[in-house]
């Protein structure tokens, strides 16, 4: 008889999001017409339309594929060349962000990798998680073993939560022990809060001194106005001679993942 | 310090299909003339472009996320209903195969549902695989700590390896001792050979007798003609009293994968 991964039952209540969705459903149709008016406050689902620069691109990669002239087979494992060249170049080193075009990694969404990133990492690792935080974080790690069972405030055993609350403006400083995993979001999801230059140089501290990895989630950088807070801790003063091994960058409108891995 | 997942170590030279492309990548790079005459034996990479009818959808899929009276966020976690309730019709229920809509998941490629299904599956099962097979099967169970290091063969210890030779029609019968998963593939890849209704049958039979979970590969139907040969197991006789609990159909041209679970 097959075995099932006995950590799922961990899970508090299944996984949040398809749980919402699921009761939505049957609310919408035992209620057509309040169905209507819902504000969906679950997932921050998409609510505008594609712009045309992407219509236009999608229209033009299937009429490439159409004929054999210039139809291509698959795609290069780690994402197109011509597309991490460019996001290397717009989204870093035209900001001042000396990266390599090989350090970008385009996946098929930052939802799965968050599950990929464990499979990459072993057993061992103390993790690091903000609180709160995108729940995919915390619960990926519970799905692969690497927490105990829940507490009653649903707070599972093993992980350091870094709380963000009021007293601390709802951004965390590095803890007094050690952590090998630290996911960080900035500006925060679902708070909004974000962190300054210093306190994000003190979580690259952190990393450099605990030899950690710092899972940094910026998926909401192009909300930041203030010229004084920086869109990615890969602007951190303490970066050029960091021993960040790895930093997540997901990006909101097409959602590939980008690793920046430093060499 | 960060800690890796150790049992990457154990694969055998890295991962095949990669590895091939760097080399072939490096010999074009190095012999521009001779690469234009190079023939690749080593993805099975698609040749020809798109169908008009693929193409065509694609673009009204495109055009209806591009105006806001038709544009829809995140789709179903399970796959589109009604491609969904399409794949069911049109692939199993008019082929005579009894199977509902939500029996069918679409994910995003069948490549990662390989890993994704391990995921689920628990630590100590018995795994069985025909030899050969698509390398992922045996390469994910690596990576997922389910096996021991390889011998000089390059066999992993604790995987039970069914042997498709010439003195079997390159058809594995069902072993003599237990196993818990086992992957077949039919019409098999990489040797093409298939299995007979009884072959089927017989595997079928011992998933019932060991409550096994039989994960079915039929990627290369489309190339069985002839009437005797069944194009699924779920068309093994066996099947109405069947205590399978999975089997997953990687269909070849979108390569969606669609597990239908038995209730």
């Amino acid at each position: 008889m097959a075995y099932l991964n006995e950590n799922y039952l961990k899970l508090q209540a299944g996984y949040l999001f398809p749980e919402i969705a699921r009761r939505v459903k049957e609310f919408c149709e035992a209620n057509p017409e309040a169905a209507k008016q819902l504000i969906r406050c679950g997932i921050g689902d998409v609510t505008e339309p594609l712009p045309c620069a992407a219509v236009e691109a999608m229209k033009a990669a299937v009429d490439e594929l159409s004929v054999r002239e210039t139809f291509r087979g698959y795609g290069h494992e780690q994402g197109g060349d011509f597309l991490r060249s460019k996001i290397a170049q717009c989204d870093y080193r035209d900001r001042g962000i000396e990266i390599a075009d090989d350090e970008i990694f385009v996946s098929d969404g930052s939802k799965s990798d968050c599950g990929f990133i464990l499979d990459i990492l072993g057993d061992r690792n103390r993790i690091a998680i903000t609180d709160p935080v995108y729940p995919v974080y915390v619960d990926t790690n519970v799905m692969a073993g690497h927490t105990g069972p829940a507490d009653e405030a649903g707070r599972y055993e093993g992980i350091i939560y870094l709380p963000c609350r009021a007293e601390n403006d709802f951004a965390a400083a590095p803890p007094n022990e050690h952590a090998d995993i630290v996911y960080l979001c900035f500006p925060n999801n679902p708070t909004g809060a974000v962190a300054s230059r210093e306190q994000l140089t003190g979580w690259v501290r952190y990393a450099q001194e605990h030899k950690a990895i710092l899972l940094f989630d910026a998926a909401y950088e192009g909300y930041i106005s203030d010229p004084e807070i920086p869109r990615s801790i890969l602007k951190s003063p303490a970066r050029p001679n960091a021993r960040l091994n790895f930093a997540v960058f997901p990006r909101p409108a097409a959602s590939p993942v980008c690793a920046a891995v430093s060499r």
